[in-house]
């Protein structure tokens, strides 16, 4: 694997488990009042296609990127869903 | 263009667009407390990372989806950095 490629995996790893420490906190403090649901909402659709592209070009890369992200999104929706 | 396509770009303008919703509620309401600021921080990184890997592919769409979220991720880090 080329350089670029590491890099690439690197960036995806990072934009995915960004979301982490964003659902730690969430659970934690029991409180989501300062999160948009809208970002939420919007993001799960725009990372369930992304997972449609990916299977459509057969990249496991974007498939388990965009799969990892959409289970945390889809954690926060329903956290900010409860918390409401 | 094909319909995959044209499926890759929505998917794009949609997990870009996310960020709006929740950058407008940080400054609507000035508080950013239940907002992870190591979800921006590390966000951020990968973004940036996302656009030298676009950069070296020569992908437009990779460049500004990224720079874009990008932006909307500082601003993020900004507000939250602002509010502690």
């Amino acid at each position: 694997m080329d350089t670029i490629e590491i890099l690439g995996l690197v960036a995806a790893s990072l934009t995915t488990s960004a979301f982490v420490p964003q659902v730690y906190k969430a659970l934690k403090h029991k409180s989501t009042a300062d999160v948009s649901l809208t970002m939420y909402i919007v993001l799960l659709v725009g990372l369930i296609l992304w997972v449609f592209y990916g299977v459509y070009h057969n990249s496991l890369s974007i498939i388990l990127a965009n799969v990892i992200t959409g289970i945390l999104a889809l954690t926060m929706l329903i956290l900010k869903l409860k918390h409401k």
